[in-house]
């Protein structure tokens, strides 16, 4: 596939499957040479310098700030705060905004099929605030149940959290639905992005989230950057989490007051070639024919779905239309162990609780090894995944 | 100067004379190398997979843990904390650690030199805690004065947090000596070592700091990283103060539990690259005589204090001491107005408050500027500056 040919990744590993991209993604060559260019031409500290090149890198940085926003159809750049990426972000609602509006008898709700990340800083709020944690239920295939989740909603709901697309299986939701039905009944709904925004086109103004994290390094841009969108009133009336350089406004022995949103959550020097990095990233990705790219993952997920359920002892979860993951276990066989014989024939899997303990816990398994795609992964990677499965199947069975 | 070249930003700024290093350092090629290798060949999520490339991405990430860990003489890698960097570090320990040892009745002292980053997390911290916010006394040149804040330990004293070397006069502290006074009331030391990790060897076994946080953008590596160091037993005995992937133990419904330190405190996919790119610049800093590179700053810093102090109407901050940094004002000229000046001439400096609003409070004045250097500056940079600083001195008062 001549995307390929972009992703410098591949031709250093021309014998390696790689299919953990739901971990994260391989990066084009411009985002590699944007880094590059970004510490050889523009390293300057932003909105501190008054020369010529501080001015221009800071420019550029609310310029990418601007770009993040159109790409999420967010209304303004100040939606946008720049976080080190899923998991700082939903940290970051938790800690400001969710004691603004839980507490003693107000319900949290999330599904069953969450990430740690979009679980535990929420179950944590509950504890703090003496609000109530509810987790709502899975379908036997480890899918997030939407139809459950909008049952669980109460009157006493005040905030849902819920994956757009989940990690584990695939799932995707109807964010607009969810936030129809939380905001029905005066609560806020959070969502993480992680795994939706590297497939799907994101309209935050459409769907009407009120918080919407991802994370730069999955979505073909450096580590260590992540975005978290919110909507403008709500941003402003949250308390800063972090203190220190650019987040204030006046500093005084006995007080001090912040900046405007977005800066007053963006304490300390941020991390501004990532920020490069993922503008490039994005660029990138406007490039292409997303359609196709996401034609093309659904492709692959229908094919490795099929491949696999002709092996015996195959558990597949998820459903046809999971979005580019794919979650499997071979009866007999610890994941590990499976994970591990496909690491000798170079394939890169991830098998584990995949930091979804709870929904490994509704499907009763420790583990389940996963498959993910990016859009570099083709055909053939698929077919010598089926076959390497099929060939540990007939190893550890015994059968070969 | 030979070390130049290694810099590949002084090739594309022929023209340009840097002096904002306590701002931001420059990167040597082998970091920008490092980076794009990262991508290139190593870049997998780490702690999870169980494929040879994720695992040898997570050795190579613990390794640089270890290698931080003997840069700092700190006593194992569990001591050692990623964090986004210093900001990032001195919030987490006000947030995590600051509640288990401060409350009404106890002192939190902080020297009125600080930057804002190690000044608001313990204000704030007061304020939720009921604990008092003391501010010790500065010297009339903008100096930290070391004796005012040994004086103002009482035994009421559980925390104080002190600049290693101060970001607007530079001034360096003697930890060792207020750690163990500190301690001797039964309180603890948090350092900030911004400004002293890029210019001065750092042993935290020898100081008996028992925080000390830096920033890897600062110390010749890439932005969005930084360190935390801390005591083990405290490190241990704190609350993570995010939750998400990597940091639990185990997650249920109702509970979860942590990981030890250090993934405690990392929740979430780190920023992996920015970790290669802070180990090779550890290996870079090795390489290099760290004596004389001291020893040429020090000469900068004599140099340009002499040429600036020659003009009429400068105002010199700090002292002949000082590490790295020197902070003026030219008497009648808006430091704004002057950095303007300097950057038509091509020089960057920094004018401003410097993140230091309560020492510019001391020192009555809204602003001064700041010149801070790198290993890389020379002789004549400082030439280049006093020239300009004296021209602009002539231009501005008239003189011309």
């Amino acid at each position: 596939m001549q995307m390929r040919e972009e992703f410098p990744f591949f031709a250093a590993h021309p014998e390696l499957i790689y299919l953990d991209s739901a971990a994260t993604s391989q990066k084009p060559q411009a985002v590699l040479t944007a880094l590059t260019a970004y510490y050889r031409d523009s390293n300057a500290n932003v909105h501190r310098g008054l020369y010529t090149l501080a001015y221009n890198t800071t420019e550029r940085y609310e310029a990418i700030r601007a770009q993040v926003a159109a790409f999420m159809h967010a209304p303004e750049a100040a939606n946008i705060v720049f976080t080190r990426g899923t998991t700082d972000g939903l940290n970051l609602v938790a800690q400001s905004f969710g004691p603004q509006v839980v507490g003693p008898g107000s319900e949290i709700l999330v599904s069953g099929a969450e990430h740690h990340s979009n679980f535990i800083p929420w179950q944590q709020l509950a504890k703090r605030t003496g609000a109530t944690f509810r987790v709502a239920p899975v379908t036997p295939s480890g899918d997030l149940d939407e139809s459950a989740l909008l049952r669980s909603i109460t009157p006493q709901t005040k905030l849902v959290a819920v994956a757009a697309v989940t990690n584990v299986a695939g799932t995707r939701v109807d964010v607009a639905k969810i936030a129809q039905a939380v905001h029905a009944v005066g609560g806020y709904l959070v969502v993480d992005g992680a795994q939706e925004v590297p497939h799907l086109p994101v309209d935050v103004s459409a769907t009407d989230a009120d918080f919407y994290a991802w994370s730069g390094h999955k979505v073909f841009g450096p580590t260590g950057i992540g975005v978290l969108y919110g909507k403008s009133t709500l941003l402003s009336a949250m308390p800063p989490v972090q203190f220190g350089g650019e987040m204030i406004d006046e500093v005084q022995d006995a007080e001090s007051t912040w900046a405007p949103v977005p800066l007053k959550f963006e304490a300390g020097t941020p991390n501004i070639a990532g920020i490069y990095g993922l503008g490039a990233a994005l660029t990138w990705l406007g490039q292409q024919d997303r359609g196709a790219m996401a034609a093309h993952e659904a492709e692959l997920v229908t094919a490795l779905r099929t491949g696999l359920s002709e092996i015996p002892g195959i558990t597949l979860y998820g459903s046809a239309a999971s979005v580019a993951i794919v979650s499997f276990n071979l009866a007999g066989v610890h994941p590990h162990d499976l994970a591990t014989f496909l690491d000798e024939q170079h394939i890169a899997v991830r098998a584990g609780h995949h930091c979804a303990q709870p929904l490994m816990a509704r499907l009763g398994v420790p583990a389940t090894v996963r498959a993910s795609f990016g859009p570099y992964n083709t055909a053939a990677d698929v077919t010598a995944l089926t076959t390497a499965v099929a060939t540990a199947g007939r190893f550890f069975h015994g059968t070969h």
